[in-house]
């Protein structure tokens, strides 16, 4: 797949602090030439729901290639699993946790490795608790600088990906009942029933 | 004009969510060697004033030929005009109202467009909420790409563009009477009643 | 010195304000084609201390030859010394206040300056207090785009930097005596005890 020189960065770390410029800089120790381009960090601690959504929502509009790292990760340290992979429109890697599953459902992982090969982490001995800096990042630096992604890793079986299903919203006798995905800073609610649903139905 | 690789984001999109990061999205569709510089996205929201000190104070740091992308925008799916302006340092774009009065007084415009033509748009059916992304960050991106200014819609009159004009600041017999203009997170409250004015009168 | 595209930037400016946005400005006025990244800018107002962990925490990670632009600085109008510092890892820019103390205890300074030459600051009659935008990013960015560190002003004795020493981490009969330094976000304390100090001896 083209490799496009834009990675993103999405997670809870927040803004307070050094974390995101850490994973920057062990972008910047692969290939200082990227174009590297936040997300948000804003999401709450430890919400992979709001990950992922927020990560459904920009996906589309970024070049083909982009490769996109996203590291909110309450399992860091556990046994889950660190994965990269392959989409329609580039390249998705973090934890497998479900925070790539509205991605997933939108377009369909083409191919998943796990992140085993250390020789693509920024430490052979990498953190119990910063994957983001030793793992996920140089991962996704190597990834936008043209690396294969089967040398990141095994390949696993797509279908084995965690999706973590959302609720269907349905069609009821007098409209519609969904639940609301994510509250912005503007105060706006947003459901999951969209906007084709209720074309012409309001008033 | 010469252009510049840099393009600057102003907006009261807050950090939270990831609205700036898909503007940036946008953009890197485009053209994703450009140079995105955020100017700030802490603007109160829809506060236009606070963002028209903001780009008026930014502005003259920046180099020739840099494209300020402004979007603080109470008026979006109203009949409010999108705008381009070419300025002596660059171009802004945004909403016709009033963000760039302050800029605009400082250097007036040389030439303005109408932002109409929806090819350098994201899509020919743009969101009514989401200008930023689907319309002033994409002809952000193609003006600091090359793009002519007349290319992207009719000229409009430069002296047609909304200037909010602000209070002025006036002698007393003791002193000067102004008002404050920001309030920034140090707590310093800034007025309109320039150093000059005052220079040796303190005490 | 190898010089790498990447220039850093720490402060205690926040993200409400446009004062980061104009020290990329200027930086961008010099050279727009440089890595610019963000350590943090949310150090509490004129802690050099938090803002000394930070950077000593983000410095191993960035590839060699990085400028690092910090400044927190409340002595700015004083007679503190801005000064620009050569490291093993790259070059350090700020005011002489302590917060390059982590980093030079980590790696000794190799040669200092103090920036007294006007050549290379963004104006001649620098804000008195708003050196990060006319001294401070302006040195950086020529720094890291390959001035040399003799050319912004006179040697002056690594030794007399200022290294804001921090208190020892102590062992006692029943395990150790350290002090916190850093709260982060998610609510950890991270004290002055090395992991390596505790090793095996949890529970």
């Amino acid at each position: 797949m083209t490799r496009s020189p834009v990675i993103t960065l999405l997670s809870d770390f927040g803004w307070q602090d050094n974390y995101v410029g850490i994973m920057k800089g062990a972008i910047a120790a692969i290939n200082p030439h990227l174009q590297i381009i936040d997300l948000t960090h804003g999401i709450a601690p430890q919400n992979i729901a709001a990950a992922r959504f927020s990560l459904l929502t920009a996906y589309p509009v970024f070049p083909q290639g982009t490769v996109h790292v996203a590291v909110v990760d309450p399992g860091v340290g556990s046994d889950r699993r660190a994965v990269a992979v392959q989409v329609a429109g580039g390249y998705l890697v973090g934890p497998d946790n479900g925070l790539f599953g509205g991605v997933l459902t939108l377009d369909p992982p083409l191919a998943a490795v796990e992140l085993t090969n250390p020789r693509y982490w920024r430490t052979p001995n990498p953190s119990a608790t910063f994957h983001g800096r030793d793992i996920f990042a140089p991962v996704g630096a190597h990834l936008a600088s043209g690396i294969a992604l089967d040398a990141l890793g095994p390949a696993i079986a797509p279908s084995s990906l965690v999706f973590l299903p959302v609720c269907a919203y349905e069609a009821t006798a007098t409209g519609f009942k969904g639940y609301i995905q994510y509250c912005d800073r503007f105060g706006n609610l947003i459901t999951n029933i969209p906007a084709t649903a209720v074309a012409g139905k309001t008033g």
